[in-house]
């Protein structure tokens, strides 16, 4: 049977007058872009723009909901209530859809951005809350998350499909969870290196720790981060790489 | 045949630690309620309460789409471009309907807010902008709009059903134009006074003009004010008039 | 020597069309203004009305920075960086000085607001933050905090005049901190009782603790809390039970 | 007697995540910087990074406010009334200047941004609004606006010391004004010919207009723009044409 994955990036975090990241060209090598939805990043003109550029390019489109922190890009833990994690989730969530729909498209999953997707892999509240959000807007919708994160919890419980999402280009501890970004060695800057990572997770599940050894991991998705110069060639070398493979790079099936 | 209309009211106006409008009382008075969708005011938890009155009220429910202009209540005019009126009264549309179809209601109509309904009165082009967003989310929508404005010939051009729209506590001038709030006289402050105004609307198609004489006007939906302390009072005066001359109150019917 | 103590409450937290705490009414009890400046509520407008009805009643203007966070009126947590805050308090108080220059007076104090206040009185480097700013704008500057909190060490390391806090409507434990919102009994409600914790505080040094027995406790400043319909009565009570009791009630003086 | 021209640039025009400009290498060219304060473009950090920049090249520091408009950039025309104006302006002006006096410096002038410039190009009462709150924060600030203009009659008004300022990569009509940007020819590209057409400006008082002929044209400051990739090279451009014409290229003065 032949191994499939999903590539992602994060797109559309332009704002206004504001140009990041180089959507179009990235686009020609991932299957998944998570649009952003306008409160970290992303404006409605913003929005309908890449999600326009996804459907020419033939790529699912999923939301990236964000914290309400444009100064901070959604990177600023915050104390949000559960209550108000539903209520921020389901209105961006519906805002992004609007574009999807007009664009011929279907919204195909829903994946957290920034401090909100770090806060709900500890937080099984929040985390039970972002996943029931997800289910109650449309059942047929992937949620994207850190694996064996409360967000997988979250997920199973609520009989969710959980997409299970690694990152190229950072480094991965023993028991499984990232070298945090302050630290030496948490970025995988070389993208030859990178691809070769990717290729093992999905084929051999499992990627090298950063003290030596390696750690079982399950890549239903794998994230190439959109937003530095490198980024158009390193979506590339790992498509290529996985092409290459004979691994099959599809975006994550839309559910019933 | 009996004659009907409908009773609309701004709503959901509130924001974050601020409230504004009685809501519920004017709820029970009412049959369609506008709910703002975050750009003039409201914020995602304040649109998921006020739909949920709504529903438990039974009403009718439709986007107050709003400029981007919290600190000026979206009433201050501003030169968005008819691209930029798209997406942003898209983006707000498809947010509050995430809350309308999460309480298990249909969206029924989409109502400008403030300074880009005026605007749209007199700017063909935004009009038009406005009108084809409205019927591209969904051809089922009402498009509530001043009669013998820019928005009710763009919808005939779009083929949109137009609701007209008259004000229950302001005064007309011979031309049909409302008298601007700046001026003496532009209020009718007695429920009473309004009331009887808005069956004269109704049942004769006409309305006493500020400077004596009668105007023609079509009747639709009649506004009510939400944000002044005597809107329930108005709305409650309102309503007990229509009922009482065998006006039929309803919610504009939902297209197909 | 006569005892003395000031009594400050949070104003100007209105926002545009929004209005929040009757400003005017507890100005004629209280001796200090903390004043919004933009961020978790008060707009520029609001801001030097504020200012303008403060010169009129004679008391002093402080600035009151919070996190920025419109929708969660600055109460939520929020992981900003001291190198951030030290930023966005110096525009906060810049801002504010702007419209307290231009009405005649002097900045008199800083009291950081909601979860800043909370969050700089557990964590030393942003209380120090907090602390060398406002003495780096003006050396004159009170600071006002918590005693015995992070803010206050900070204050004292930094030559700092630190102004420390007691809450007229705030029940306390036993070690000196507040009884959370959510707990019952959390609140003082009735102004009689209030009144007299007060009195007690800043003659005898101490109030009765929650659970029994007394609580040692040093009293520069009262916060008479001004957004809940009791306020102003709150604030008149007290005022009149320290005038009644022979205790000067004054703004903090200003430094060199 | 020598000729003596300010050169002036918008600059710490980033917001959060966002970067727009080469502010450091501008700097090396120009003799002003118009600095964002928050509203159109730039955040606390990019305001105190931008100051301490320009404090390190030596140059003068104005405030650059803007509409409330950060999806818009501030290019919007908006509705304000001279009383908003006033507001607005003077909480960017006191903002501003917290960096400004942190840094050890005095800033020198103010210069309105976008649709603010244009409207109060036009609009008289506003540009008395703009006039009079910078002479009423601090009389020594110079004003920077477009000669002939409802803000230099203000200026002429009020008693402000008003700056002429011309553009050096825009055509001039013969009547003085600017081609509007939509037009073709609207911009000058070629930094050596944008260059000698500022040392004609300064040194003859006139420029060749867009439809043949020349047009008086009076220059106390030359507006460098920098957002675009062409900005370091045109302001370096200017700065060594200037030089060799044996121009004296200074900052505005700082009045009394």
């Amino acid at each position: 049977m032949t191994l499939r994955v999903d590539l992602n990036c994060d797109l559309g975090e332009s704002f206004g007058r504001w140009r990041l990241g180089a959507d179009e060209e990235v686009m020609r090598s991932i299957t998944s872009a998570n649009v952003a939805c306008g409160f970290h990043a992303g404006d409605p003109g913003t929005m309908r723009h890449t999600v326009e550029l996804a459907a020419r390019a033939g790529i699912a489109v999923g939301a990236h909901p964000g914290l309400p922190d444009l100064a901070g890009f959604g990177r600023r833990a915050m104390a949000v209530s559960a209550r108000e994690a539903r209520d921020l989730v389901l209105y961006q969530i519906g805002a992004l859809d609007a574009f999807v729909r007009g664009a011929g498209l279907r919204l195909a999953h829903v994946k957290p951005h920034g401090a909100l997707y770090n806060q709900a892999a500890h937080d099984e509240a929040l985390a039970a809350a972002l996943v029931e959000t997800t289910a109650a807007y449309d059942p047929g919708l992937a949620f994207v998350g850190l694996p064996g994160s409360a967000m997988e919890r979250a997920a199973g419980h609520a009989g969710v499909r959980f997409a299970a999402e690694v990152f190229a280009d950072r480094a991965y501890r023993a028991d499984g969870s990232l070298v945090p970004r302050g630290q030496p060695d948490a970025l995988v800057a070389d993208p030859v290196e990178a691809a070769a990572r990717v290729v093992a997770m999905v084929q051999e599940g499992r990627v090298r720790a950063a003290g030596g050894g390696w750690v079982a991991i399950r890549a239903d998705t794998v994230c190439v981060h959109g937003d530095n110069p490198h980024a158009v060639a390193m979506a590339a070398a790992i498509r290529a790489a996985l092409d290459a493979a004979g691994v099959a790079v599809a975006p994550l099936a839309v559910g019933a």
